[in-house]
């Protein structure tokens, strides 16, 4: 197999990535909107492209792992999109949190020219990716999956496969990221009745996560929430409210009434309604919404 | 020392906390509004008594793990109460999960009265308290956690000191029954929102339960939410109601706007005011609350 | 003038409103999904047409009044839609509960099809169409308005103007249908907590709308809140979902965190999960809504 | 009959109550917790007593108009209470906003004391108070409502009655209040959205409170929500918040979950948590709360 992919979005999860499949001896033709990122894979053997048709041409795998639905739609469809440079049977491996009818139409344009689409979102913080600890999900066709595994095992601990259904692996996504955003709730609400009460704010958060809540979510989120720690930027709160409003949207075409979706998405729109959608972290959505509404 | 205590409260969870006493060497001295639940013991070394005022003769100990405040108030309080027949100097040990307010005032009428007082409310199922994995909570002088230390240490896999504060450690508690609240309304809202996407209910509840959210509450509550399986009924869903209105009240008095809390007390809420709080568990207000307003 | 219109939506408000304008002495092209409609105005001067195209044909006026955005969006660009068999200059009124958005793309391609467009949601319950008491918000070019003015005249007792944004009348237009969902929130939770204090919902509600909420939604809506009558079906409860879930896309895209727009959206949601989308009142989404949960 | 009354309480509301029982020829003994309040009442008949027991010596009428349950109480039963000082007979119109349970737990206590109680809360601001234009709800034994009759015809413009149940009229003052929130709520999120939309917030107000809710609420309270103008504080935020927290309790007790009254009591908790609970009015809680988050 020639050890060649076009990788499409270098941001703070598509960086990392591409370094482990640069490390794994892959070629990469890397395509960002902003072109200087790809300076921070310089040292690596990549090819710097100037459209995602470039990046796709003569390779057998595409990633996107890119910011929103419409992102993504462009890069596959737009005037510079790679569709139409995409050889026949080559795999798009579609890596961002999505909506399952975006995956399900890109899965039907793809079968129309001829080429083939894999929903393979992934869970895991930009350390958890440059340590391939990334929980990749993915669903649909099995030959599509069987053909992506030796690409996603380059990339993280563990993948978990959700069936045929195109779009089962991007509802995975969104359901988690949204579990993610109510445990940040729970906690920021939790934390500040405890300090309010006089508690230790970050002795009442070790006791939980090292006990009924020993797990990752509560322990890492949890060290910054208790820490009312907000910085560096990490995930911008846009992004989650992104993320929210496609769990929301979810919710609604699946007709579940979900009133914590709706709070959490509340919490985030809140934060991007403020303008802090770009320079916060979705953590301080959570942890600084609750602390300002309580004065403290 | 002498290895009597005063044993108040027979409920789901004080059976076998009394059971691993006795086995320890302790003599109990039992007492129990529904005086049946006693037999239970009745293989042990206990003496069972018709008040808590003579359940609480002759020891240095009187446990009270019972259903609420008010039932709190009057074991110790009451017509038949404990507070007259104890000691001087021994010391009340309540495990109840209760106001910190309650624990306030409850101390200034142990000192009072020469007795004392000792706030060490506790987390776990009755499988968590008959395997002595019951985490306890203490607050409070230093004194009376030293003197209560090697009873608890018979009841729970660990005793976590939460400070001076009386009520600190009630506060805890009523923290993590929110955060538990909390926790399987987002497992209720994700997993339906799964289901209804059409993905196995299970299968991502399995997936979030050994990663992100890899711990306890979301393992041992997530398999019931999963499996919509919701008997036996091991805490009565208006048990978790007066839980949520005890979390609720503490946000009020500490002035922090808390509308997840406000979310759960109002699920439950409406569980008792349908009539299913004595005949359903917790868990179920949760899960088959959400899947019933999802219409599945 | 040609007292000419193409009518298209015979639904609750459709029926009712063509029948004002053929008294007026309008002849009506009319068009309805289900042709069986027209048999209601069949006294009347009108010409079925059997697509929006014909009913648009040599007429100055196009109405369109009907259930959704996609709908409406068909009528005008679907095989059989208006936009190419509509007069050079010829004005779209269209009345129906729609997205800003939607007014402002159709806005774009009825200038450019050489047509016009204005927005002229209506509020008003089938009774009032009928007794010509509907209030219509308009907003657009000063010259559609004054074109439409007219026509407008025979439907309602007042047209307000909003501005010459596009999409303004369809803001108001949401905007009075959240708070009048927010008012049938409101009612049925004080009523439900008034019946189970004891007291009559019915002289309660008399006395709010008669007093502080002496106005048509506490009094028209409250006679069927505090009776819990829900019967006859005059408005969907899906149809009160859809704009509920219009109103929270403006929430979002105006960048406007709305609890209670969600609150109202998710108990609309609820009666559509459930089942009762069609065959009950968005009244008895709250209404019914309330009581279930309280058990009465 | 001889024109006295005791008089316990001269806050925003008292005051102007007051001099409206001056007018009509009372003589009143009043007591107020801030001496000095008597002055804006000194050119008319009063007598200024030092404690409520003073205020209650000799009349047949005791009126109290205070903060909370706990002021009215102290009132009745402190040291210096009034309780011991009426006249056998005398009859204690408690006109404040308290909870049902405060009316009956009164009752009782006068019952024994041989003593008589009328629960009688008012609605209207201070403004409506001095025009005599309340609203007064009362509930009770007949013959208690009939004795008070002409004492409150001098207060309001209209007593309406609910039945025999002695805290009957008090759950109808909170749900009353609840509703008033629910729209100030209402009109903060909707004026908001419209705002954000690019809309006059003025004209849409005016358009709503002069059709569908051409009513006192959404006219008086709608004015100030929509020219943001929340000065004077006419109602401390507060004390909106404590009706809010026995909006709460009364839903509590009666079992009815209640999803908006949770929703505007963490709205004004948050404006009390924030330190703005005395120097601001509840309208601004719910119109700046909105405004802040929607960041405009």
């Amino acid at each position: 197999m020639e050890k060649r992919i076009g990788f499409i979005g270098l941001g703070n999860l598509g960086i990392p990535m591409a370094k482990n499949l640069i490390t794994d001896g892959y070629h990469l033709q890397v395509y960002n909107r902003t072109t200087s990122k790809a300076k921070e894979l310089e040292q690596g053997s990549i090819t710097v492209c100037s459209t995602p048709a470039e990046a796709a041409r003569n390779v057998d795998f595409v990633i996107t792992i890119l910011s929103e639905d419409e992102v993504v739609k462009d890069a596959v469809l737009g005037d510079n999109g790679f569709l139409k440079t995409m050889r026949p049977g080559a795999l798009h491996i579609s890596m961002s949190t999505i909506l399952p009818d975006t995956s399900e139409e890109l899965l039907a344009i793809h079968n129309d020219a001829g080429s083939r689409y894999l929903a393979a979102p992934v869970f895991g913080r930009p350390e958890a990716a440059a340590a391939r600890k990334l929980w990749i999900c993915t669903s649909g066709a099995a030959d599509v999956k069987e053909a992506a595994k030796p690409v996603l095992e380059s990339l993280g601990q563990g993948i978990i496969d959700f069936g045929e259904t195109t779009g089962g692996a991007n509802v995975v996504k969104l359901t988690g990221n949204f579990m993610i955003m109510a445990a940040l709730e729970t906690m920021a609400e939790g934390y500040t009745i405890a300090e309010k009460s006089g508690l230790d704010r970050k002795q009442v958060a070790d006791f939980f996560s090292s006990t009924l809540f020993a797990c990752p979510i509560f322990q890492n989120y949890g060290k910054f929430i208790s820490a009312k720690q907000y910085e560096p930027v990490a995930f911008k709160a846009k992004l989650g409210y992104k993320d929210a409003r496609l769990a929301l949207k979810v919710a609604q075409q699946t007709e579940t009434p979900a009133p914590l979706v709706s709070l959490v998405h509340n919490r985030l729109l809140t934060s991007v309604a403020k303008g802090n959608g770009d320079n916060s972290d979705w953590i301080a959505a959570f942890g600084k919404g609750v602390s300002d509404e309580a004065g403290v």
